[in-house]
């Protein structure tokens, strides 16, 4: 640990220069701490080397994974929570409908968790919130939209009247035990977004949220960047960044360029219906969507429940202004020639059972798509789904539909900051630890890199992983034993009662299937009374295999009445003989390995 | 069709100046068509219209679809074939190991059959070869490589002692009952690709295969561009070209791009083992692995069963050119320093069972990576592999290696004709008919429009689908009715067997598991006289669900007594009342559909 706080001091001393002429006019914000003031956390740790506070990071989601991000902080006792959400389930998670974070380890300290903040309304951030209240009625703090947007949501789960909403501007700082959490604007894909710093005894933490930089968002502030010079300013501890577009150089195009391609669009499809995917959250691209159209005449109709849904929080809360007279129900929608409309709809990327999908597969009770509409994919495919949206496209073009999709025209740009924004931030931050977050491995290490472009030392570095536990203070950075963390699964009602074994057994009825073989017993004797009787699903085609699956019942009778006649009643044996060889005849027959489940009875 | 014509005409006229005025001097090439010399079949359109010979063209695979690539001509009674694929099976193709082409109208046709011709050694173009040969014995014609790489194959089948296979090597001809088949060099991501020239008393059909124009190949010659030009001199009547990159603008990179990177990756990993993962059958991309391996004098290993046995038919067929003494086995690779060896792997694709992926996962029985490894992917991840290779590479990353995937450096380029390129092969043959295969929906498109940018009539512009057929000849262009052709499952040894009701089974089966419902009824009044007991598999934890799977078992048994008690002997009618009931039951209890199977005997 020794050669590390060298280095660390070394390193930091750049800094300390820095801090040791604070330039107060910068920002008006306290310096925090006022409950716990026996030492200024920031700015003055040089001073307290002998028994600084420490604050505990624990990694609870979104570390080598995309989604269900939730961090938990703690400092001397009191424990702050910052997002909660939910990710997508990977190919091989069969059956499941969502996946949420294990809640092990907060609900072991629920006495102490003072609250949780959160950074912005995606699903990856708050779709994880009403299966934690409902288990556990922690506070919540965000942004007017991320709240509403929450609210809406626990209303589906039937938490909305219990739940404890708080709603804070960008720009303000509330108090949850000893921490103060500011709440500073960021830009991303979704309004209302914000980093979070934790203000501490131990020092100012900083956590990025998801955020990109943008000069020139089409509605809105750019980015607080003063509020992130002023932080750096006075002293960070340690920075905990996004790392989405980490692979990326060079930096995210400004939303205005989407504006422009939109318009071009409009102008190129000017005799044509158009019908717009996008995600329903970017309740920022619906809005430009919707003034071209108002400058092209058009009347607009959303498409999709989740749209709909965004769509009427957002405009609620002033977050979406519609034109008097533009909005038509989707049912109106024929009732205009293709020229007069824009459809705005869900299945960006391809979903099944989304809007977009159901028109490509002609399986939408309202729209049929052909020739003369005009499509535009405003979305780029998240990493996994290439393959979906790709069908999607291939289906409209079968139809005759003009599809654009993918970089084929600047009709996206993404909400995560690229390589030279990461940077930036970075250096106005100026932390003495960077904790990449958000991500795959490629992505968190690359973030590092990055940190280690800026000259940031190795060791001030950490790379964690879902159950990581870190302890930092201005003296050192440590890793804890890992807390109780994971993958829950979400399937129909069931809240993780699918674990491995029912995947496991999924995955291989998936694979080739089963075979049962149910026979019933002489109770005294053991001998078959009735069956073997044969069923399979998803094995063959039973008509065209009988001659194999008279086999198997043959075997199996073998087996049973060999066992009755050597007097072996136990039936796990029996059971495990039949599995053995009618497995081993199968596999000799076809290569498979269909799942072989032998039913006894006794009668 | 008038019409159709007139635009035909128009837009033909310019070639037949050009065609007037044969210039002999270009290539020694016969005009074809010895025997059935009535008509000349290129050049001298114009003067037999009144009865112009066709050629039909079935679209048996490839169209619509990555990979099965196989189209059947057909010229006055004789049939040619023209590749053979096979396709990897889409996610939701449970349990499927691979998809080969419904060969029924080839079946239907047989005796007229001629031979088959084969553009390259690629699985998406040999691979169904060996499952057509076990039906039927074609003769086929290819390059030395290929026909090597397919001999290899049809060992594994045990189909070589009795398939005819012909060598032919490039810018030969080859005679297959009235068709003539020219075989044109082509540089492709494997050696020895050709286009081919189908010369018919109905004109000349140019069927690209997969190519690119690389001017500066590593080894080997740049495409035999001169045929294209004196083919298109001569006439030609319709051109099938491949459409896999006709997204892509501009060109694809020479592969001395490569050789560049490869050498300046080398060069930095000094200190490091290095492991490169590549398509095994990229024999020019692992012969320029081994040469750069021995300028740093490294010894290499192969790893991967594929890898090594294209390794040693393209070094028996000298394809591969091994310094002495460079290779070494896998087994001796710890006898060696890390910077003394190159091990070139399979894997490139993160196939779940390949040597990179075991590596990755610690699962390989011979190499344990780790620090110190730089490992470099020397192969872009196809459409739908994106996830797994991201997998791996995370995998690979949190072991600690450096690697180099996609982007990242210019260690890979498509084997793929870009726009630019695409677009200089039609002109040179200036067809008649253009017809994209080899690709999906956007694809095939996009290549139709670059003909249309090009000038071409979109009347004579054809874009089909599996099982399409058309006829032409110079005077029109016409679908027919389509012909038998789709998918054909392999899983295991069964092809066919594993269709739409077995993978529909599985899928419900992947989803939410199933119920088993047991009971032994007796044979007079059909009272429950054993059970029922219940059973399930991924449906639920059983341990923790005893109270659902007693709810089930009670519903079950009042079902069946109440049959009972009313003389319900019916089997089926039983049999679904139970399915419905507990189907209800668990939807409503889980909001799960898992599948319910009744099985009842008779004691």
């Amino acid at each position: 640990m020794a050669s590390e706080n060298k280095k660390f001091s070394k390193n930091y001393s750049a800094k300390r220069n820095y801090d040791a002429n604070p330039a107060k006019g910068i920002n008006k914000k306290k310096t925090l701490n006022s409950k716990n003031n026996k030492k200024k956390p920031s700015g003055s740790r040089r001073t307290a080397k002998k028994a600084v506070p420490s604050i505990k990071v624990a990694f609870l989601g979104g570390l080598n994974e995309i989604g269900k991000n939730i961090t938990l902080f703690e400092c001397e006792g009191d424990i702050v929570l910052l997002d909660c959400g939910m990710a997508f389930p990977d190919g091989d998670m069969l059956g499941v409908d969502l996946v949420i974070p294990d809640f092990t380890y907060i609900e072991q300290n629920i006495d102490r968790v003072k609250g949780m903040v959160v950074t912005h309304g995606h699903e990856d951030h708050i779709g994880g919130i009403p299966f934690l209240l409902s288990r556990m009625n922690i506070p919540i703090y965000g942004t007017p939209l991320t709240i509403g947007l929450l609210g809406n949501k626990l209303k589906e789960h039937n938490l909305y009247n219990s739940a404890k909403l708080n709603v804070v501007s960008a720009g303000s700082t509330v108090r949850l035990g000893n921490f103060e959490a500011e709440f500073i604007h960021v830009n991303h894909s979704i309004p209302d977004a914000v980093a979070i710093a934790l203000h501490t005894p131990a020092g100012v933490v900083v956590h990025s949220g998801d955020f990109k930089i943008d000069c020139t968002p089409f509605l809105g502030d750019m980015i607080d960047l003063h509020s992130f010079a002023r932080l750096g300013h006075e002293g960070v501890l340690a920075f905990l960044c996004e790392s989405t577009n980490a692979n990326r150089p060079g930096y995210t195009a400004t939303e205005q360029k989407v504006t422009a391609s939109l318009d071009s669009l409009f102008m190129e499809a000017s005799k044509n219906r158009i019908i717009i995917a996008t995600f329903a959250s970017n309740v920022n691209r619906v809005q430009q969507i919707i003034d071209t159209a108002h400058k092209y005449n058009r009347k607009v109709a959303f498409s999709g429940r989740s749209m709909v849904n965004y769509m009427s929080v957002a405009e609620e809360l002033g977050y979406l202004k519609i034109p008097e007279n533009i909005l038509i129900d989707i049912d109106m929608l024929n009732r205009y020639t293709p020229e007069q409309v824009v459809l705005i709809t869900t299945g960006s990327q391809g979903e099944p059972m989304s809007a977009l999908s159901r028109m490509a597969y002609s399986d939408h009770r309202k729209v049929v798509v052909g020739e003369g509409d005009f499509i535009i994919i405003s979305a780029n495919p998240i990493p996994g789904n290439e393959k979906t949206v790709g069908n999607v496209v291939d289906e409209l073009l079968k139809r005759g539909c003009k599809v654009i999709y993918e970089g084929m025209y600047d009709v996206h740009v993404s909400g995560h900051a690229c390589q030279e924004e990461l940077k930036i931030v970075q250096k106005l931050l100026n932390p003495q630890y960077f904790i990449p977050v958000h991500g795959e491995q490629k992505h968190l290490r690359k973030n590092a890199e990055l940190a280690l472009s800026l000259g940031m030392d190795k060791q001030n570095i950490f790379i964690g992983d879902i159950g990581s536990q870190i302890e930092i203070n201005v003296d050192y950075l440590k890793e804890l034993p890992p807390v109780p963390a994971g993958k829950v699964f979400v399937d129909g009602l069931g809240v993780g009662d699918v674990g491995s074994i029912v995947l496991r057994d999924r995955k291989h009825l998936a694979q080739d299937g089963l075979i049962i073989i149910v026979a019933s017993l002489d109770v005294y004797d053991g001998h078959v009374i009735s069956g073997p009787d044969i069923v399979s699903r998803g094995f063959v085609y039973v008509r065209e295999s009988e001659e194999l699956l008279d086999e198997i019942r043959e075997k199996a009778l073998r087996i049973l009445e060999d066992c009755a006649d050597n007097n072996i009643h136990e039936w796990g044996t029996i059971k495990n003989r039949i599995k053995d060889d009618v497995s081993k005849l199968v596999s000799q027959k076809t290569k498979r390995s269909p799942m072989i489940l032998p039913i006894l009875q006794e009668v």
